[in-house]
C-alpha cells in the first residue's frame, strides 16, 4: 500500500483521482490539498464521495507531501512548476497532470502559455507519461509529465502510421471534439449550461495549446529520416460532459501497407488500447469513465486520404486515468490495477 | 465463487448487471442468454464490454440455467413467469428484476399488466426484495422479486414516516422523475432523442404500474392501526440517461417529530442509504452507476405540509444494484460486495 | 409603431425580447442598456441576431427612456425600483419583468428578497400583469409587474380550481421544474454544464422567492368564503435549457365536478392558454419559444386527490412573451400581436 | 397567395415546413399527406402546431397536388421519384427535398442509394437548389433538387475556394457533424436518447451518401482547368437535436489569397450566407430554428493548411428553410420572406 498526495483536488481531474483510487487495492489518499477549500471536507465538493472519502481539503505543505510516496498534481498550469524544485529535491516520487512539464523547448512553452516557466531546470528529467511509448522510462522516473487529453487520443491514433513512415507527416488534419469537463471545474460563461448545451462549434482554430504538445510527441517516434510532423489540430466543444473524440486525416505515401493489421500488431500487448474491427466506429460512450482508448481505422473509397477515429474518456485514459496507469508502472503493479472497471454504458 | 446466470440481457439492466458482475470478487457469469441475439458475442451488442466480457448470448435452457448457484432476471414482464416453476423446481435461487412476482395480489397484478399472470403459485412465496425492510427474508428466500425503480425510491422516502406513523397515510403524493433508461433499450419513436432532448414530460398520471407496488410495500411497513397508505403517483421522463429523483408530499399528523432524526436512525445502518444533512438537496448525478440511495426532508415554512426528496440511479439501486446486493444477501457476502465504487462526477 | 426601451438587456430575457420584437410588426426597439457592455454592439454578446438587431448596448439614461412608449426592465431584483420613480413620472410606460413590484405586501417583499424595498410607494399602482386574470387593468396601467415563471405555470394550472373552489385551499402541493435558463446568463459554477447536465435535483425545498407571489396570485381568485390558499412549493432544476413543467396535486371537496369542462371553458377565451384532451399530457417542448401554456388535467384512480400538468416556455410564456403579450394589452393591440409563431419542434 | 401541397409531412423536415410555412404571408399549406397516417390530425403528431396547422393528413393524390401550386416532397429517398412524372406532365412545379434528383450522373446514384432510380427522365431537368450558386435556373425551375444537409454546409464553405482556384482540389479534408434531428423521425434504437446521449461518434466513415452530392456540387463550380475536386467526407452524430457544423480541412496553392476578403466579397449579397469577423468561430445554436448559414475562416500558424468552418440548422437551411427559399425564387417573392426570424437562443 503506497501513500498518495493530491496537490489540488478541487477541479475534475482530482475527483476523477479520487474515484479511481477508491477503488485502487495499493494505494491510499492520506492528504489532499487547496487553498482555498482548506478545511473543507472532500465529500462537501463531490457528493459522489460521501462515505467514501473521509478527507479534509488542507493547505499544501511541501514537508507533508514529502513523505507521501507519491505526488499526483491536479493544479492549473504554472502552479507545480512553483513546488516541484522543493518536492523533487525530497525523493518523493511526482505525476503532474498539468501541461507543466510536457514541452521540452521552454521557449515553445512560454508562448503557448504565456507565462515565464518556473522550473526550466527539471524540464528535461520529465518523462512524458504516454505508456505506450515511453512506458520504459516511465517505470524510472521521479517526475511524469501527463499528457494532455487531445494529444492522449491523437498520437495514439497518429503513432503507427508514423512509426512506420507510410503516411505524409506534413499532411495530418486533427479535428477533435471534447466534452465540456475538459473546460475544468469553474464557473466562467463560456461553460454554463444554456451557452454549451444544445450547440457545437470549434474553438481557438487559430491555434491552441495542446498543437506543440502533439506535433513533438509525434516527432518523437517518426523515425530520423523523415519529415517533422505538421498538424492542423481544431478543437471543438461538444454538449456532453466526458469524452473526447479525435477525427484524424492523412495520405498514405505507401498504398500497399496493410492498415488494419499495422494497427492492431503495434497495439497488440497494450492494456489500454484497442484497435476495434475493420468497418466498426468508436463512441466515447463506449470508453466514458474507463482508461480505454478505441480506435478504428479507415481508407475510404480506397484513395490515398485515410481517416483513423480515436476515443478516450478526457478525464480517465486522458488525465487522471492515464496518471495511475502511470502510478502503477512506476511503482511495478499490474499495469491496469485499479483500472479494471468497464466503461458506463449507457 | 458462485456461479451466475442471466436471462434476457440485451436490456440496459443487462448490461449493469454484467458491468456490476465483472468487478465482484465472488460471482462469475457463466451463461447469458437471449433468443434474439443467440450467438451474438456479448460485445458486439455493449462495446463498453469489449475485453471485459467474452460470453456470447445463448437460447435460454432450463437445464443449464438450473446449474448456476442463481439466476437473475432481466427480462420484460411476463417472461419469468413462463419459465420459474421449472427453474425453482430444480432447486436455483432466483432473482427476478421484472415485475412478474412483486405484487401478491394476483387480480391487481393482471389488472395493471394487462395479461393472465403465467405463474400465481409462487408469488406467496417470492420476497420482495427491499433489502431494508425484507433482509432476513431475503438471506433464506429461493425467489427474490425485485422492487421497481420508481418503488425504490418512494419506499425508501416514505418508509420512515410511514413506520412511526407521523403523517396522514391518505395524503401521500409522489412526482417522480426518471431518465430515459428507465424505459428500456427499445428503438421506439418515444425514446429518440429528438422526441425526449430539451424537454421534460409527465406520463401515465392517470395511473401507472408501480402505483399497486408502492401502496402495497408502504403498508406493509405501516402499523397495524394505521389507516392503509393511498398514494397519487405522477411519473416524469427527464432529458437525461440515468437517474430517479423522487419528490414525495406528506402531511404531518405528529408536528413534534424530529424529521431529521427519524430518518437518520432509521437508516444509520444501512450501507446504501445515506440521509443527507438538513438543508441539504441530494441529485441524481451523486448516485450515477451506484447502488446508493440519498435522501433529504424538509418542513417549509413550519407547516404541516412536509417534502422528502430521494435519489437512486434507476439502473443500479433501482435496477441491477440491487439486484446484486440481494445475491449478497442470498450467498452470506458482505452486503456492499462489488458494490463499493464511487458515484461517476461529473 | 411605437418604440421601445429595454434596460438590463445582457440576459436571456433580454435577448427573448429582442427576438420577439424583431418580428412584431408594431414595435421597434429604439435603446438597449447595459452598464457592463455598454458600447458593445448587441450581436457581439447574442450571435443569432447578427443582422437583425443593428444596436449597441448603452448606460441607462432616464431621459433617453422616457422619450420611449414603453420601457422593459429585464434586470435583476432591485434595479427597477432605483429607476421608477422618475421613469413614472416621466409619463412612460413601464413593463418590469423583475420581482420589484409583484409583492403587494413590502414586509414579505423584503422578507424573500433579503433587501429594503427602494420604491414602495408604487407598489400599490403597480398592475400584477397576468392577462388571464387582470387583462382590464393591464390595459390601463402605467406599471405592469410580469408574474415569475414558476408562478405563471403554477396560477394557470390552479386557477379555475380556486375560482370554483372545489378544492381544499389549504392542501396544494406543487412540484415544478426549470430549464437552466430560469438560473440566468451567468457564469456561477452551479451552472455549468458539467454540474447540470445528466442530473436533476430540487433546490430550495425549504422555501422558495416564487412561493409569496404563487400564494397572493391565489388568494386573489378565491371567493370570499374560501380558506387562503397555502401551496408548498418545490422547484427542481433540468438539464435542458428552456421549459418550465408544473405538476400540482390538490385534493377535490367537490367531487361531482367535471373537471375537464371546467378548464376548458375557463381558458375558452384564452389565445395563450390550451387545455389538451383529456388523458394527454403536455411536453415542454411542445411550447418551446412560443408564448402557450398547455394544461392537462387528471384524476387519478378517481380518488378526492387530483393532478394538474401545465407547461409553458419559461423565457417566453414565463417573462418576455408575456411582457410583450401586456404590452400587446397596453397599447390596443391584438394580443396576440408578434407572438403567433409555433413552438419550435423538434 | 400561392397553395401549397406537402407529400409525406410525418417527418421533422415535414413539421419544419409547417412551421415556416404558418408563418409565411405569400403561402399556405392546403393538403399534406402520409400514407401511414391519413385521417389524423397533424396537430396529433405534431404538438407544437395545435392552434396553428388545422389539417388533417390525407393519402397522397397526383389530382389534388396538381391544382396546388407547388409541391414539396418531405419523403425517405425513392418515393418521390415514383409520382414524379405525373406530377411534371400536370405542370405543377416541385421542389423535392429528398435525393431523388440530386444526382446527375444515375449509374452513381444508384450505385450510392442501392436501388433502381425510378425516373431518371427528369434527372437532367432538376436543378439542384443551393441558391448561392443556382438562382437564376431555379427562378425558372419547374423541378428543383434541394441540397443535402451535410452538402449544404460543405458546399458553402468551399466554394469561394475553389471558384478561384486557390486550394488544391485534391486534398479538401471534411469532419462534419449533425445533431440526431438529421437521422429522422424514426424509432430506431440507432436514435434513442439512451443510445446516443452522451455521447459522439463518426459514422459511414467508409463513405456516405452525401460524398457524391458534395464532389458533384464543388465540381461545378471550379474553373474548367482544375482538377476534379475529390473530398475525403466524415460524418459525425451529435449528443443535440438540430445544428450541423463542417470543419473543412484545405490546402492553399496561392499562398498569397486574402481569405477573409475572398469569403466576404463572395456572400457580401447573400441574404443567408453570414462571414463572421476574422478570429471569430461559429456555433450551430446562433443559427438554430433559421435559415442562416454562418462561416469563418482561418490559416492557423500562417501555414499553407487552411481551415473553414460553417454552421446551419439541418432542418431549416438544411432541408426545409432552403426549400421555402427555393420556393420564394420561383415565384418571385423576396428571397427571405418567412424566413426572417431570428435563431433561438438560448
Amino acid at each position: 500500500m503506497i501513500n498518495v498526495g493530491i496537490v489540488g483536488g478541487t477541479g475534475y481531474t482530482g475527483v476523477e483521482l479520487l474515484r479511481l483510487l477508491a477503488g485502487h487495492p495499493n494505494a491510499q489518499v492520506s492528504v489532499i490539498t487547496s487553498r482555498g477549500e482548506a478545511g473543507t471536507p472532500v465529500a462537501d465538493i463531490f457528493p459522489n464521495l460521501r462515505g467514501i472519502i473521509d478527507l479534509e481539503f488542507t493547505v499544501p505543505d511541501v514537508k507533508i507531501l514529502s513523505a507521501c510516496d507519491v505526488v499526483f498534481f491536479a493544479t492549473p498550469h504554472g502552479v507545480a512548476q512553483s513546488m516541484m524544485s522543493e518536492l523533487i529535491g525530497s525523493g518523493v516520487r511526482v505525476i503532474d497532470l498539468s501541461a507543466d512539464f510536457r514541452i521540452r523547448d521552454i521557449p515553445t512553452w512560454e508562448h503557448w502559455y504565456g507565462q515565464t516557466h518556473g522550473c526550466p531546470e527539471l524540464v528535461e528529467t520529465a518523462v512524458y507519461g504516454l505508456p505506450e511509448v515511453n512506458r520504459a522510462e516511465i517505470a524510472k522516473a521521479q517526475l511524469v509529465a501527463c499528457p494532455g487529453c487531445y494529444p492522449t487520443a491523437t498520437q495514439l491514433g497518429l503513432i503507427p502510421l508514423l512509426e512506420h513512415n507510410v503516411v505524409d507527416p506534413s499532411r495530418l488534419s486533427v479535428s477533435a471534439a471534447s466534452g465540456v469537463s475538459g473546460a475544468g471545474r469553474q464557473g466562467k460563461l463560456d461553460n454554463i449550461f444554456s451557452e454549451v448545451g444544445e450547440s457545437f462549434k470549434a474553438y481557438a482554430a487559430g491555434g491552441h495549446r495542446h498543437l506543440p504538445e502533439i506535433e513533438q510527441g509525434l516527432r518523437e517516434v517518426q523515425p530520423s529520416v523523415a519529415t517533422p510532423a505538421e498538424v492542423t489540430f481544431v478543437p471543438h466543444l461538444l454538449p456532453m460532459i466526458r469524452g473526447i473524440h479525435a477525427t484524424l486525416f492523412a495520405e498514405l505515401t505507401d498504398t500497399n501497407v496493410d492498415l488494419q493489421q499495422l494497427f492492431e500488431s503495434r497495439y497488440r500487448q497494450e492494456p489500454f488500447v484497442d484497435v476495434l474491427p475493420a468497418g466498426s466506429h468508436p463512441q466515447t460512450r463506449s470508453v466514458k469513465s474507463s482508461n480505454m482508448c478505441r480506435i478504428a481505422v479507415f481508407r475510404p473509397q480506397g484513395r490515398k486520404a485515410i481517416t483513423v477515429l480515436s476515443v478516450i474518456d478526457n478525464l480517465t485514459k486522458g488525465a487522471s486515468g492515464q496518471a495511475i496507469q502511470n502510478m502503477n508502472i512506476m511503482f511495478g503493479f499490474k499495469e491496469n490495477l485499479g483500472l479494471e472497471a468497464a466503461a458506463l454504458l449507457p
